[in-house]
């Protein structure tokens, strides 16, 4: 019988979804299940681009250009101008989904055996695309001691070698919620100069920050416009998750070029969700304004909620809509599945990310879980006691 | 200033559209160019398939399962069932387009500095996939005198080295027309069984058969299911090429569980695109009737047409829509690119695709095209008339 890859071996479970066997048999035992575990928002699609698919379905479903619609190039570009970043519809190609956006940044930037410095804990997915990629991931700690500020710079020039070719970032962070400050990301932006490296900045959640704080785009760091790409996505800023629209931007014309033949080897973006993204371009602004909003008061919510509860430690994010938790447990997966196979609190229950997934290293995290504030605020105040009442019973079993 | 990825510098541009901005050129010249070039067909899309998407727009457009649609899975599963190809829905993952269930099946089976045998001329974009995924294409050559057919198994037997892991196969194929015949397929079986190979069969243009020839599906050849992985969209068979909707179908679990991983790391498939998918198997016995009888005719009148230019040789494809057709020319490129730049007849040109690309070997198929034949029957004649006259002034320049 023909083998699998080595790399189909090393692929990485998802830490989101691995635990999925165990929701379904709690839901078996007829339990109600709050899910804290994944980053699908509850919020409404904007009607604008739901509508627009409605009333602009074509005759025949083409295949778009490969770099995507130009008209949704051209009024996205108009969109990040308008929030200050500085760019053209040249230096944009519109993907499937941030997924595929990665995934190009990755080939045109880096070879096989080649390594990418990421802070951690970080997007569990990076490591996926990493493995796929051929690309060693090396991570550098940030802790929740420091609320997951940047770390030290000598931290990562410690990790530097001759393979080192991007240093990727999630800003705002997925898992940790963190915003990079300007300070940081000039930190950066001098590290890479010097090192002659490519910044990649995951910037999926950049409308998601909740108090006045700035967001700092890497596209508008001076002097580093040929190492920056941005990665983008409408997932989460229009709770399209399942349109699969995103974009890989950089103003670097050799990475550019390598980022469109990758594109043209898989023909286009999906035409019928570009129809949807460029459309939400015209969400009004209220939209946007009763989300932050919501998001807001779900994160206040959940952080007083958790940090009231004895023992549990936890850093307030600043922006995106997760955060990290350390649990007075022994083992954070252990307990994570013992909430679905075990435990029960008036017939619900929870189901959280274990946050070692989401680290490179081994044997850090693991006292740590991932929440993500996605739904309202009752459930949210439902999910805290659960949590509560489960780290009691599991500490006193 | 950082590198891109020797990877990024040697993905192939794409032979269908590196001629795009000659056409572009021919446009502003104000010619109307008939493309010729491009596997993008005329024909509707199934109203089934689109109005199920209008009435069935969610209010969140989420994320589906990593696997696709349960509903979709099962309804597939049936399908294949119906055309005689067993396969259950545990078989399944819908994937971005045939695409990227090439890069699941290329990932979970290949890893840098694997080799992989494909008769050429083959899909371009083939290389890119390859390319992306860090394996070496090994290409065995099929002729235009032997009308396409699988060459020798002696020839793929020279080429079988340590590394070889798969053999991958377009049947029917693009760019040749040519349907692998029962007996075919059988000693492909054989080979791989003998060397312990995937056999890879790309078989998104199954339905597209002209002569009453049975298409033998990679999935329905006994003693090699660990071996078979088929790849399969919904771009062609409902012209839904837009959509970006494929599937990787195998019985060997392990290989199903490696593209699972890949599959979870991008999350999931498009949400609208699925449901368009979804609907689609619901389409009528008759539109397909109708479309294959629409293509034989551009067939007939394609090959007649051809045939009638002296000088011109091109085998019959028994499926697909496209064929490869040899010019009385010193160089297709040359001429491709010559016919967009200084042709005209009565204000109109062609746009073709040069073989050259199809093609891994250097030097091969130099004075050969492909032709798309997705224009209407009328604009075919006249695109013949185009390319016979095109080739008389070419050739007493």
């Amino acid at each position: 019988m023909p083998k699998v890859s080595i790399k189909g071996q090393q692929m990485p479970e998802s830490p989101i979804r691995k635990l999925v066997p165990f929701s379904e048999a709690a839901k078996q035992r007829g339990l109600k299940v709050y899910h804290l575990n994944i980053g699908q928002p509850d919020i409404k699609t904007p009607e604008v681009a739901l509508n627009a698919v409605k009333n602009n379905i074509p005759e025949i479903l083409e295949y778009s250009h490969s770099a995507g619609f130009e008209s949704y190039r051209k009024k996205l570009a108009n969109y990040y101008q308008q929030h200050e970043i500085q760019v053209d519809k040249a230096d944009i190609i519109i993907t499937t989904g941030g997924s595929e956006a990665l995934l190009f940044a990755m080939g045109s930037t880096m070879d096989a055996g080649d390594e990418i410095i990421i802070p951690e804990p970080f997007y569990a997915n990076y490591n996926g695309f990493s493995v796929a990629s051929g690309v060693n991931v090396v991570p550098v700690i940030s802790t929740i001691e420091n609320g997951f500020a940047l770390p030290p710079i000598a931290d990562f020039e410690k990790l530097i070698t001759p393979k080192t070719k991007a240093i990727l970032i999630c800003n705002p962070g997925n898992p940790t919620g963190y915003l990079y400050t300007e300070e940081e990301m000039q930190q950066l932006a001098e590290l890479v100069k010097k090192h002659d490296l490519f910044l990649i900045a995951d910037e999926v959640y950049r409308e998601f920050t909740y108090d006045g704080d700035r967001h700092y785009s890497v596209m508008n760091i001076p002097g580093i416009e040929e190492h920056a790409i941005m990665i983008d996505s409408v997932s989460k800023r229009y709770s399209m998750c399942g349109a699969r629209i995103g974009c890989i931007v950089s103003k670097n014309k050799a990475v550019m070029s390598a980022a469109m033949k990758f594109a043209q080897a898989r023909l286009s973006p999906p035409t019928l969700a570009q129809i949807a993204s460029e459309a939400a371009l015209d969400t009004p602004k209220e939209y946007f304004d009763e989300v932050i909003k919501e998001y807001k008061d779900r994160r206040d919510t959940l952080i007083k909620g958790l940090s009231e509860i004895e023992g549990v430690k936890v850093a307030t994010p600043k922006g995106a809509f997760y955060c990290i938790a350390k649990l007075p447990v022994d083992d954070a997966d252990k307990f994570a599945q013992w909430l679905l196979e075990s435990f029960e609190f008036n017939g619900e229950t929870v189901m959280v990310a274990p946050a070692a997934g989401f680290y490179s290293s081994p044997n850090v995290g693991t006292t740590e879980i991932r929440i993500a504030y996605v739904l309202k605020k009752e459930d949210l105040i439902q999910s805290i006691a659960i949590l509560k009442e489960a780290i009691k019973q599991y500490n006193s079993k």
